[in-house]
């Protein structure tokens, strides 16, 4: 019996979704679309043979709906989360959970008054292969405890209203999230650094930036931000342990011998990069949501990771080191 | 609607296809199987819904079922094919199409006479990435036009029936295969090297080996064939042009500095090698059976492979350098 | 005719001095010896067939002695400096320049007063292939502006007395005087972060640190220091401008496929790792003192990475972000 | 005392040698200059010190001359060798040791009856880091027995009067001799593959080719020879044993990521490629010879290269396998 998915948002994410529960994943379809641009979400809905809705709400309290996908614009996470709570759906909603620490945790309340665990945060990057093997090689002790951890996050160029903020809630808060699920701590503090601006940027755009967060253990992070970096999109994380590093692969491309190099291309952008985590992460959702029991980033990792960026964007704001306060994770969450 | 398929042979590679059109490949489902071990046929019909059938001819005849897929012991691939395309089904059959020429010649007649390409043949290579990009840089003219093609097929331990003539009746008719695709043209002579054998060889399998083509217009391959390499499951190629070279990644693993070396995993075995490739394979397939117009290769292709790892075999046997003819093409494969 | 060196100080890197001004480097001979250990002085003046003196002064004064390498224990370079410079003498000192600012400082008053630039400081890494490619890169613009430096050291294990401090006394500081060379520009600020201590640590010692460091034009640097890594001697630099990254490559060693995996060495140790930039860099020395022209680190530079060393080491101490005041480069050195 | 020698031949690669004898080498100068070109030779003399003589002959003789070094015109360096063993001076001789195998054998005769191994052949290969690091991986057992050896060897361009049998002679004759070291042993078999020409060959050249060798114990060899594949100087071995392959590695330079590649550069020519092993040959060389006992490649070695590549000619030429004939090694040189 297929799962019976609506989808909240038709821009570019939840367009892909919708494909990618239709065409790539089994065992789920889409029965219900609704977006605030009506025109293009009616088209795809009649291109999907699903059901078009005026609004969300419309979608969540659908009957035909089993559960629910959040890809709308950001601001209105929160809420539709709520709504689907409350009509106790499972639902998965794209990163961010919400845009306030505030909306996040009202978010927590309301699942833990319902009893039972609905919500699954678009954390991707915890189905990445090379994540997934991190993870195998620190848990097994390959390279011992880990101290110390190098990341770099580069775009090739910014999206058209890119702004200084955006570097920190929209790109870092992958590795705030991935990175404390490789380690299995919070984090402490965070500091902002703004290395010159290149000469590249536009609209007042600070960019690159480093972000330094500190776990509660007391193992660093270094974080470059880059969106702007002109060559390709490119993702790098070696940690560092007591005995040995391990990191990320760069993918899979022919190397070619020409021109006086060798050489092989760096994917262009994300979706190239990370299609494989985007089919893994939802097919694992439609899995888990059939057996009645997630198993994928929760509202706390939503809400944790937005009280980090918080603290992150407040660092880079006042240019001193922020203490990152986590409340106790609730035994509900464990 | 579901593509409804039929599955005769639930070995290793027939149980995996069934798992996959099951539960990765959406739009088809499995309806009925059978296998010469009925015992084990009806388990995984049970288990996956499916009718069980005694004879891969019931299961032909079918009226739930749309298309077949064949992965029973090599020698009956024929007759099941020929049946197929007698009930006008679409069928994809894992290589080799036959065991002999003869048997390839009289599936290609059988077709014809048909009217109707029904036939793909596994030849999953072609739906890697890397032998895709391969595939895209040569066309483009990014290496000039091909002249000499090192390829290396290397196992980590041969299967325990495994004999000196499995080398490249089993092995080396991928390359055979994918090269043949690469450069879109036959092949014209071969000839077989046999090194000094691993002193790990055991039941007399000679190996490793090397196999020498010549294509019509006088590019020159050579293919390390070593099923006993002990040390993983290795593929490679490169492609030398007149301005430049190009050559399949290693599958990209985590990279490790541990212990005075750096470092990545080389998968042991070829299922973790091409498992995208394989889905890739059975995606399209089934997309292609539904839009009525298969894409992937064809019992021509099978037919032209076994002539020529026929030649290879009598090359080796022989010790010479054997012409390779391959009729010509008939329009209705072009 | 061959310049005749004094040596001063016979440990393990003076001893090898010795060696390469005999053996591997032409034009040159070793014609004075002196050490605090003056068996072992002689025993090594009588191999290579040099003069044996009581103190390091008589080296200096010593009429058959052209020009001085300086070896000894670090706080006894100051004075062997000056002595030089009083003697009219070329000098070679291994880094550090001297043990504290202020020594530095009257080394550089002392080769003004003199007139002539006589001093060089052995930071060898600008004489390595791969830095030197890395300006080349820079320069040529191919990079654009840099914006970002990552860059790590780490030793295997740790010397027997190895502290807390000398993380950035001993190591750090090839960092601080090459990434100066890269970029043509001094620094302005430093900061140290210490991550979790490995367990591995004994004796108080603080390992890994990490040291931010920011340039006067507000390129961001940051240097992981690990001297208890155990897997091998590592020394990695990427430089991150505004339209690509340039970085170090490994040492070239063969690659091996082997037991599961693609491994190459990492060498243990620094001496195997930069033998041939410390052979260019006495190469190049030797040549310039015969042409009467210095190319090398000067003495200015010594004090300046004195000075940024020492922020560093306070920044460490205080756990603050620490200014670095660098005077204004005297005329004479430019 | 420095060794002093007579150079024979001013053409590139033997003022390259009378440079490297004299600014690269310690304990060695360059004291007599011939060649046909007077001028050219008088010009290098006075640069460097040394005298000039009107023939090969006179330097040979000359009484200031302790040792000889050959790299004159190919057809002249049997002659010059057959002087410097009747004059009783060691003689290195660049390779080929003589242009035909009768030469080769001469030399060796004259060299057995002075009684006095005094005969080293330039291939300088057995010099370079990465063989040596193949020939210890091999020789620690480290991937078993060598079973297959497959090569590379491209130049970017020919030079102007590059024909097709240079291919061997010039340049697979560097892999003929170096392999033949790797393993120890001889070989037994040569057979050469013509591959389509590429298009940019001019001049008739047959270009690029393959040729099998087969060694005594049954080892199979692959060599591309390809001296006009656009993109770089490019020297590949890969070794494959019983339980794994090592490779020769690219030369270390810095990686770039830019224009949407990751890339490093690959050297234009042999100089910068195996610069390091000509240094390293020479120095060797003049060590052994103050020591009074060569240790390089053996006269007999160059007789063998010879041997081989004539059975290599031949069996392109006829375009069959040619059996190779080695005499059996006298115990002079064992």
């Amino acid at each position: 019996m297929d799962l019976r998915v609506g989808v909240i948002g038709t821009g570019a994410i939840g367009e892909d979704h919708i494909r990618r529960l239709t065409n790539v994943i089994t065992g789920v379809k889409v029965a219900a679309i609704s977006d605030i641009n009506a025109v293009k979400a009616k088209r795809i809905a009649d291109k999907f043979g699903a059901k078009f809705y005026n609004t969300g709400e419309e979608v969540i309290e659908a009957p035909e709906v089993d559960a629910i996908v959040i890809a709308s614009w950001d601001p209105t996470h929160a809420q539709y989360v709520i709504e689907s709570i409350k009509a106790g759906k499972f639902v998965f909603c794209e990163k961010p959970l919400a845009t306030s620490a505030d909306d996040c945790k009202r978010i927590v309340q309301a699942e833990i008054v319902g009893g039972k665990q609905l919500v699954q945060v678009g954390f991707m990057r915890r189905y990445d292969r090379g994540y997934g093997q991190i993870k195998s090689v620190i848990e097994n002790g390959e390279i011992g405890a880990p101290l110390i951890l190098h990341c770099v996050h580069r775009n090739r160029i910014p999206g058209p209203k890119h702004t200084t903020e955006m570097n920190i809630k929209n790109s870092v808060i992958h590795e705030i999230d991935v990175l404390r699920w490789l380690l299995g701590e919070d984090y402490k503090t965070a500091q902002v650094l703004m290395p010159k601006c290149s000469s590249l940027s536009e609209n007042g755009l600070q960019d690159p930036q480093i972000v330094l967060l500190e776990t509660q253990s007391g193992i660093r992070i270094d974080i470059e931000s880059f969106v702007n970096c002109q060559y390709g999109y490119d993702v790098q994380c070696e940690v560092v342990g007591e005995t040995g590093t391990v990191r990320l692969p760069d993918p899979a491309n022919v190397v070619m011998r020409s021109s006086g190099a060798r050489s092989y291309e760096i994917f262009p952008d994300w979706m190239d990069r990370f299609v494989e985590a985007y089919d893994a992460e939802l097919r694992q959702w439609v899995d888990a949501v059939k057996e009645g029991a997630l198993k994928g980033p929760t509202a706390w990792d939503g809400y944790v990771a937005c009280i980090t960026s918080d603290a992150c964007s407040e660092a880079r704001e006042k240019g001193t080191i922020v203490s990152i306060f986590i409340p106790e994770c609730p035994a509900f969450y464990k």
